[in-house]
């Protein structure tokens, strides 16, 4: 019998991903029982006749050739967030966690995406929305959060390139396999992505991206991150698929306005009145909706314990009356607190500087979020 | 005795204005009663000594000089919309009905602000927000909707000029008396739109506008509009003002995005991301928002008489199957009407030019609200 890393491999390569009758076939009967099955038992069909054409030692040739390695999920760096996928419903035909992964990259790819952020959106994008998700790419990037995307032209390329630009680790999913980067033209930048943070795809090292490649590929990027940024995209817009992804997941879906002016503001500003997304200007706005779903609890220890217990008791207190939403003005804590404005005005301002607080407009204030929901 | 309106034209004249308590006996005793104590019986005090130096018959020269009317709640143009401000809260200090307006230009205020929308937003505008205030006041305008705005620099100057581009009506809701228009850059502007629709004030005709006044007049402008539109506003506005007031009355705040890169997309996105705006790109939007709140029962006659009851049964049974918000695809139409994807699209475009349907992204169609909400 082939081993588990085998079997997953020519699985994969049979281009099995988004399979969902196969994927739940392996996870009930096991990579490499359902890999020996339709490679010897199973009778003349499409996967069997592609299986049996798989060649295991050219992939792990192939593999070794461009640098790569084939990870899967009982690999310690495997992110566990892509078994979500197990779970989560289809988007069109398509779904079910990724068999096995291609990754170039000398980082952890768990690592890299425990803190994680995708940004996503058109690929004809205007200055504007290009601008936009650089900024947010290097704001994320600064403050230790990873941006996932997905290596195209447009607000892709600039969400890697602003990751980079903050120093920032940055991953990018690939719908082809990683011999030859897609599209061509971000070849260089790929190569940049994969030397500081990671490219992965879920095909082997010579296949060529197909159409339903890049919806396959949409919910790798949706998987991998805490939540998924739209930028800019029109009417029918691609980053729609990975929406539905992140939506499917339950993840959060945020998005970036635009001019009223401009075809790509439309998918944006839909996704935000249908309430599918929350309207987002900042990273700071984002890092606001994910902390409450990092799982990293050292994170956690450090921004309660460090900063909250060395509060006075009177810090506390003021600190107890700030809503965590909407906010109260500086009126209205004088009159709960019975304290002149000025000296709450000076706890807010060290509440702030500790990230515990947030003058949301002039004069009011709320509490930032220390606790995570639900 | 005075009479009923020489009495409403005193109270306004001592700025009564937003004084909720004044308002509050005004309703209670009645205006005359009211009035009359103040100039007669009424102890020494600021609204006393203010009422003893009101000339009545000064007021109605200045009045009849400057080619105004004054209106009070029993005449039949009175917008009785107005009234709603005698059960909505206070906004900061003020609050109430207004006891009477002074009004120029020849048309029926209430039939004017029957189907009326007002536009705000910030007085130093972007070319990006006039450009979008003008053109949401012309297609609201050329819908039949009067554009309700305050006559300001920016935003309500595009508001005003974009309605009378499109030959519709627009309302002007001034800080300080009808002699003289503020600002005074906008005087021929303001003029105008009093010849086409209507320019009212709650201050006798020489009164100077004051800080307050703006503040007052801001539930002025709430009152009379089915909803409010902001279209830009720095973290610091004005309009946020006029939010406050359409939200203590309940009626719909409506948002337009603008750029995150723009200082002045800080409030309505704000308003956006806390839920007390709904984003809005379009004057179709902006219908959307208030055709439920339409109180011409002809209107919904028309809507919903000679559109939908001049359906086929077939067309009718399509209509059915869309839903009234997010959208149904096509494929699912074919699937529970059992007919071929032809069909129902030849059906669907009749529906649409019907205005019962629209195509909400490529292939999702819903059904147009018809019915008013609650």
């Amino acid at each position: 019998m082939t081993d588990e890393r085998e079997a997953r491999m020519g699985l994969c390569a049979i281009r099995s991903g988004g399979d969902v009758a196969l994927t739940k076939l392996v996870r009930e009967e096991g990579a490499r029982e359902v890999w020996d099955y339709l490679c010897k038992r199973a009778p003349d069909g499409v996967h069997a006749r592609k299986a049996r054409a798989v060649d295991g030692a050219r992939l792990q040739r192939l593999t070794g050739a461009c640098g790569a390695r084939f990870l899967m999920p009982s690999d310690a760096e495997w992110p566990g967030r892509l078994n979500d996928l197990s779970w989560s419903g289809k988007v069109g035909t398509f779904g079910g966690e990724p068999l096995g992964l291609w990754v170039l990259g000398e980082a952890d790819l768990g690592q890299l995406c425990e803190r994680s952020v995708s940004i996503v959106g058109a690929r004809a994008s205007t200055s504007y929305g290009e601008h936009v998700s650089a900024e947010l790419a290097f704001d994320l990037a600064a403050h230790r959060h990873t941006v996932v995307s997905g290596g195209a032209y447009g607000i892709d390329s600039c969400a890697h390139r602003g990751a980079l630009g903050g120093s920032g680790k940055t991953v990018a999913v690939m719908a082809g396999g990683l011999a030859e980067f897609y599209p061509p033209g971000n070849a260089a930048l790929i190569a940049e992505v994969s030397r500081s943070g990671a490219v992965v795809s879920e095909l082997p090292p010579d296949q060529a991206p197909s159409r339903a490649g890049f919806l396959i590929r949409n919910r790798i990027i949706a998987a991998l991150s805490l939540a998924t940024v739209i930028v800019e995209g029109a009417v029918r817009s691609g980053a729609q698929n990975t929406v539905s992804w992140a939506l499917s997941l339950g993840r959060p879906v945020l998005a970036t306005p635009g001019p009223v002016t401009s075809a790509l503001s439309v998918t944006p500003h839909r996704l935000i009145r249908d309430g599918e997304a929350v309207l987002v200007s900042t990273a700071d706005e984002i890092m606001d909706a994910v902390r409450p779903l990092e799982d990293s609890t050292e994170r956690r220890a450090w921004d309660e314990a460090s900063t909250e217990d060395r509060l006075t008791a009177h810090e506390q207190k003021i600190l107890d009356l700030l809503p965590l939403r909407r906010g109260k003005c500086v009126d209205d804590l004088c009159d709960l607190s019975g304290e002149p404005a000025l000296e709450i005005l000076v706890v807010l301002s060290r509440l702030q500087v500790a990230g515990l607080a947030r003058e949301v407009r002039s004069g009011v204030w709320r509490a930032v979020t220390r606790t995570p929901v639900g």
